[in-house]
Formats: structure tokens, sequence, C-alpha cells
């Protein structure tokens, strides 16, 4: 069954690569799964069409014979539990690798959006400078607390797993902003997870999406 | 198996229901499992024994033998896909109601919290005043796209799910601030949630250790 996904018709990142249908594309690639890719404009984003399959008017989406999803972490989840090697076969092994999805998605990356709140939602607020430093001390105490969890692991529980892709491309967010290599263990551990040739495929077809001919997937 | 969660030795919402262990209460009460309640004073979270078990320093955590989990979406996913009535049977309506309980946590909730960033976090800041109209017009975007999506429907896709037990928690986080009842179908299906004899038990039990006599579960 064909697999379509959304991304951004050109990402505001300009193929950094931190839109969130590269974490997507990447899973498929671990999955080793061909897909298509329908660019959104910014625009067409808040139009009924684009909301009828993603109500908060977002990318990425994923389409699949009837099964319309988004989010996602929903998406990784969807595409991981059903190929191997994204989550462990041990019941238990496998309850912690969805828990640190859960937790780059809920507890480490809602700090690292206020980053784009601040410069750029509020960037002529005139707190906004102020604001700043603050916002940067609450991503380095989560990023803190995560490291002293990894220790010099490999991964974060065992093999990789869908729980190390979610929390890698949630801590490359934090690349541009310097604070990703104030944490060496960190910025080693996401440079392991770009390292993987899965991650390279995702890169370079989102990279080509946002920089190429006419974006057709 | 004896299950044992944590919880704030005294919620600091003095027994609202809005603190992270009532969820996983509830879906404990819907799935019937007893439960034991270790309570962690916020002295106690920062710890190094209690950061053993959740590296972000928070509370809830779900300890089942050997098994030890953090992130109340993980623990409720474990519960719900181990026990019936929580998570559809059907494979598409089974990731689409996984994918209400991702949009709830990363989609719904992150805008949510910055009250508490606004309000507490930073309210001796001389921008407070002036931001915080700024975060509830957030928070009102996300529920109006979320009132849009849910329509005259009585819960986000099909039967009640742990899609549904997330998102309604998530909102009952509204409700203080006034927001949830400018959106009269959301304020009505958290009314629903709330109506359900396994959320009246979750929140009578976390009323009593929050207000009772020494808390031990």
């Amino acid at each position: 069954m064909t697999i379509t996904i959304t991304a951004f018709e050109r990402s505001p990142d300009g193929g950094k690569g931190l839109a969130r249908d590269t974490r997507v594309r990447w899973v498929l690639e671990e999955a080793g799964l061909p897909y298509n890719v329908r660019p959104v404009s910014f625009t067409a984003m808040k139009e009924p069409a684009h909301l009828a399959i993603h109500p908060f008017g977002q990318i990425p989406t994923y389409e699949e014979g009837d099964l319309v999803l988004f989010e996602s972490g929903a998406i990784i989840f969807h595409v991981a539990s059903r190929h191997a090697g994204l989550l462990p076969d041990d019941a238990d092994a496998r309850a912690r690798a969805i828990m640190w999805m859960f937790a780059g998605l809920n507890t480490v990356e809602p700090p690292i959006l206020e980053l784009v709140t601040v410069k750029f939602t509020e960037g002529d607020k005139p707190w906004a400078k102020d604001r700043l430093p603050l916002v940067r001390d609450r991503i380095r105490h989560r990023l803190g607390q995560l490291s002293a969890r990894l220790g010099d692991a490999t991964w974060l529980d065992g093999a990789f797993s869908a729980g190390d892709l979610v929390m890698v491309s949630v801590l490359l967010r934090t690349r541009p902003s310097g604070i990703l290599d104030e944490f060496p263990s960190l910025a080693a551990y996401v440079a392991r997870g770009e390292a993987r040739p899965a991650y390279q495929r995702a890169f370079a077809a989102q990279l080509a999406f946002n920089t190429g001919a006419p974006a057709n997937g």
C-alpha cells in the first residue's frame, strides 16, 4: 500500500532537517518503506482540505490506504510497531522504548519549542531579549538531566530504538542555538543517530526536497 | 504483581486532580487494577533515589515487578495496551487512538503548560502581565482547532479510548483559567470524561491523598 506523507512546501529551516517530516522520513527509511511526499504551503495548511487530515494545521501527516494519521510521534510509533528493529521484542524493554518516545515529545521537546516562541512569535516584544536566557536555562536543565541518565551509554536503553529516533530528532533542534554542544555526551549521542544510514537518506531526501526543483517527493 | 505509582506528597493544586498522577490513577481504575501510591516530597524528587526512577525528577512513576516507567503518557499506554476497553482492536482505529494520546501530550498540552511558566516561574518578571494574554490566546487557538475536530461527537474517534483519557486530562488543566468554559463542546467533552466511574474513583483517591491524614496511598 502506498504511503504518502506531507511536508512543508519549503521548510522554514531551509533544509536543516529540523522540520518534523524528517523524523517520519527517518523511521520510514529505518523500516525500509518507500513513501511519497506531498508538499503543503503555509496557506494550504490552514485550509479545510488539510485541516480534514490534520486538525491542528501542521505537518507531517501519514496516509496509507484508509489510514490517516497526524502527529509525528504517532506516525513513528505506527511504523515502529509493525517493523522489526525499532522496538524491542521483550515486553518490558518495549515499554521503556515507548517511554522514551513520550519523554522526548512531552518532557524534552516543550522547553525547546519555547525557543521559537521567544525568538520568533514574540521576537518583537520588549521582553524577548531578557526572556531568552531563561528559556535557554530551562532547556539546559532538561538536557543536563538527560545527559546524566544517558551516562556513557550508546543509546538510551540497550539497542537503538524508536525512543532514540525521537530523542535524537528532538535534540537536533537545540544545535543551532549552541546548547547541544554544551553537553558533549548528548552531542555525541545525536551524532550517532545522524550517522545511521537511514538518517542520512532521510536527511538527504528532505534537503533535496527543500532546495531542489519544484518539490514533488 | 503489585503496582506502585508515585505522587506529590502534597499536590500544588491541593487536590484539584490536575497533577499527572490523576491520569495514571484513572487508567488504572479503568483497567480495574489495584495500586499503591508512594508519596514523594519536593525535596526527595530531586534526590538520587528518585532520579534513578525518574531522570527528570517528576511524578508519576510506575513500578510493577522489574518494570519501572516514568512519563504519564507511557504509563497510560502500557496499561491501555494490556487491558480491554482502552484501545480499539481494529488496527487503524487503534493507531488513531494512540495518535490522540500523542496529540494531547505533544500538541495540546505544551501551550497549556506555558500558563504555569507565565504565572509562576516568571510570575515576578516585569513582562508577566503583558505576556499572559498571548499565552492564553495560544491555548484558545489550539482548543478552537480541537473543538472544530470534535464537532458534536461524544469522543474523539468512536468509543472512549486512552486517547480521550489523555485529552480530557490535559484539557482539565485549562478549567481554572476559565478558558475551557469558553469552548462549550470541549467543556461538555471533559464533563463526560469526569462522569466516568473510573475517573470519579481516581479523583476521590487523589483528593483523599492530598487532603487526608499522613499520605500513604
